[in-house]
């Protein structure tokens, strides 16, 4: 089985897995699970830890240049890794994304608008989850509820940053250094769709005046063409004409 | 009746319909209107509702492909179904700017600024309108005045976000969201305008240089031409002579 | 005299009366002048007041049609007739700032980068000193000294927007939101620059791919030339060597 | 030795010194160095202006037209001649901002986006270090600690600016305008990183079209080409064939 075979099975389980994981861990943080749910729903994420290390070793064996696919992949290495740093484990969702991005790119190829909005969304939802998480048993916590958390991360993302909420932990800043960093992608990602359409335009409009112009010197190529057809036959008749 | 032609008849009507809407809401809000007075409003209200729904059949009616066009106007439906959730109404009030669109679009083509301009003016106006509408009757709330739901408004859709003032309830959060995105789309199109004018002007250059470079092909294939007539005339000499 | 001359000649005056303007404004506002040296600096404003009406007038009276530059130019009338509202004078600046493009856009083309970095510096400098004009008087003002004002004016310009200080009038509101919009067209104009950069760019490769997809075409059509002469040559031997 | 070559060769041993500074830096004003410890990390810092003095001196010698250099680099005299001026200093990493483009760009040409990422990171890094220096002894400090002048300096770069954090001296303020100036910058450069890209393709794009709309003239030149030989060979004939 070839790997990209193997990337086409493997899909929609694994995205699957990553909404598995993502709904264990946000009913953790937002519920406030604790004693015998908690290890329940700390056991499902493990469960989708090791789904995404046998991703990751079928990935390494499929691929057609091991060393290659190691190195140009090293990120997932890193994420796959780190199971421990409970924060850093939403880094998993990057497949989701991925996967997102491989489904929208497949099938409708140009709804780039949908794409944004469900990433942006995506990240909203995943960094008010990991902010809540390390912040909500900080001494001086600003965001200790969930929707407290989606609205910092709202205003985080799109920049806007009104400051009555902020994380006070390393960890928690990390988190929030992310979004930012991600709010400058979506927009330059939104400004280079419209800047794409309009380029569409302008390389339709391209192409007809090229032909506009061409025009008159294939016109006069073909009459060269004919002119030169009359000379043959008139030669021809000179020919047939003289007396042998 | 087609659909194009009704639309283009009931443009006129909707546009004062959700400016009338737009007044009593206003005034019903800014004013804290209550008793007799509020019911008045109220009843405009539903009237101007009355007549969003008529348009939504009728358009129903009308179209050449019922199915295709409920699919592809679900969120009209949505405007029209919910107008028991007061901030909500004020969706209805896309209507106002996709007329200006069509309006603008068809007298004023080119006039992009104008219109960035107009949609801005309004989302930032409703917004203050729909924030002021749930924020002003919460405990803890900072935007209690017209004068400070504009003023948040305003730093929110420049994405400035100064946090002298923010929603404290979640619809408030969820209108701030709304002026947020609508920020991230104006920055987009006034880019995408500056970009769209430039790309004009290299269209209009490459056009000249396209003729340019064909300049000196056309001239020597009208030499050709010349040349050729020039072979065919001496031919016909060479034939006249002979003897027969 | 036709305008254009005029405007070529009254242009370095008008930049002094401007600065003669913005000087007596900055001193006023900033040293909170008042008593015998308020008087003399508002004497010096009313005097560049004459100079600016002096100018409208005289581009009126000058224009080539009278009625369309009056309607085309109505934002002068607007800053012309408007002495007597504090904060407004300031706009007459964009006088500054039009001369200042005339200027860069004559004789530094391309020195987009000048002209916006001037642009904003200027806009900070006069954006401050507005607010700082209107706020420093009311009660609860966190704006009171001129370094105040122009960290505010930078961290709104540039969107950023800490909130630490914030207008608290009306008049200081729309100032700030002024200086919001500035940001969202120098960031617009930034953008633009880099990209006409590339635009340029793409251009000059367009050319230099027009021409070499041109050159198999006319080597072709050079030696057609060459052929129809060696042809024509041929039958002129023809000619001469047959027997008359 | 030509300046170019020098450039060549000191290219990395001027990064090692910027390094070097930074280290001494960062040094003293995290860790509140100060005694003989601090006398120690001054004296680093001043050997490592010795090094860019020279720097500049070698420059200036081996420039081709002495006077247009001195001219066109009269930022790199500044930054030179105000070591005095502790914040000022940290604007000889300008350097190191100048060598990694020069090795970034003819290493890794097209790996803006680790440019971009790497030069953020670093004006992160010195505007921390910068406003830590100034604002960590003033009296109503906000930023004290290293931690917080990072997040303060992601907060202002990525044009969010929670206001949690901020600086209260004048120095500090200049730092953080540069840093949201570098903000504006950043996000110009993502924009036409991704605009490039899209160009890129855009010229593929016309290439091929030209090619396909020249592929007609071609084949019919082609076929002249061939027809005028036929009769060349025909007029030969016709000559072989004549009695003399």
């Amino acid at each position: 089985m070839t790997q990209q075979r193997y990337r086409a099975l493997a899909e929609w389980p694994l995205m699957a897995t990553a909404l598995v994981f993502l709904a264990a861990y946000a009913w953790q943080v937002i519920g406030r699970i604790e004693g015998t749910g908690a290890d329940w729903l700390e056991g499902a994420m493990w469960v989708t830890w090791c789904v995404f290390v046998l991703d990751y070793a079928a990935n390494l064996w499929l691929a057609e240049n091991r060393r290659q696919w190691f190195v140009r992949n090293l990120h997932e290495l890193v994420i796959v890794a780190l199971p421990f740093f409970r924060p850093l484990r939403l880094l998993r969702l990057v497949t989701l994304l991925s996967v997102l991005h491989r489904t929208v790119g497949e099938t409708l190829r140009g709804r780039v608008v949908t794409y944004v909005a469900a990433s942006a969304a995506l990240l909203v939802f995943v960094g008010a989850l990991a902010v809540l998480d390390v912040e909500q048993w900080a001494p001086d916590a600003k965001i200790t509820t969930f929707g407290d958390a989606l609205w910092w991360a709202t205003a985080t993302i799109t920049t806007v940053g009104y400051g009555d909420m902020y994380p006070v932990t390393p960890i928690g800043r990390l988190v929030a250094t992310a979004l930012m960093m991600s709010g400058i992608a979506v927009l330059g990602v939104v400004t280079a769709s419209i800047a794409s359409w309009l380029v569409q335009r302008v390389e339709d409009t391209a192409e007809t005046v090229a032909e506009a112009v061409e025009e008159p010197v294939r016109a006069e190529v073909a009459e060269l063409v004919s002119e030169i057809a009359l000379l043959r036959r008139e030669i021809a008749e000179l020919r047939e004409r003289r007396p042998l």
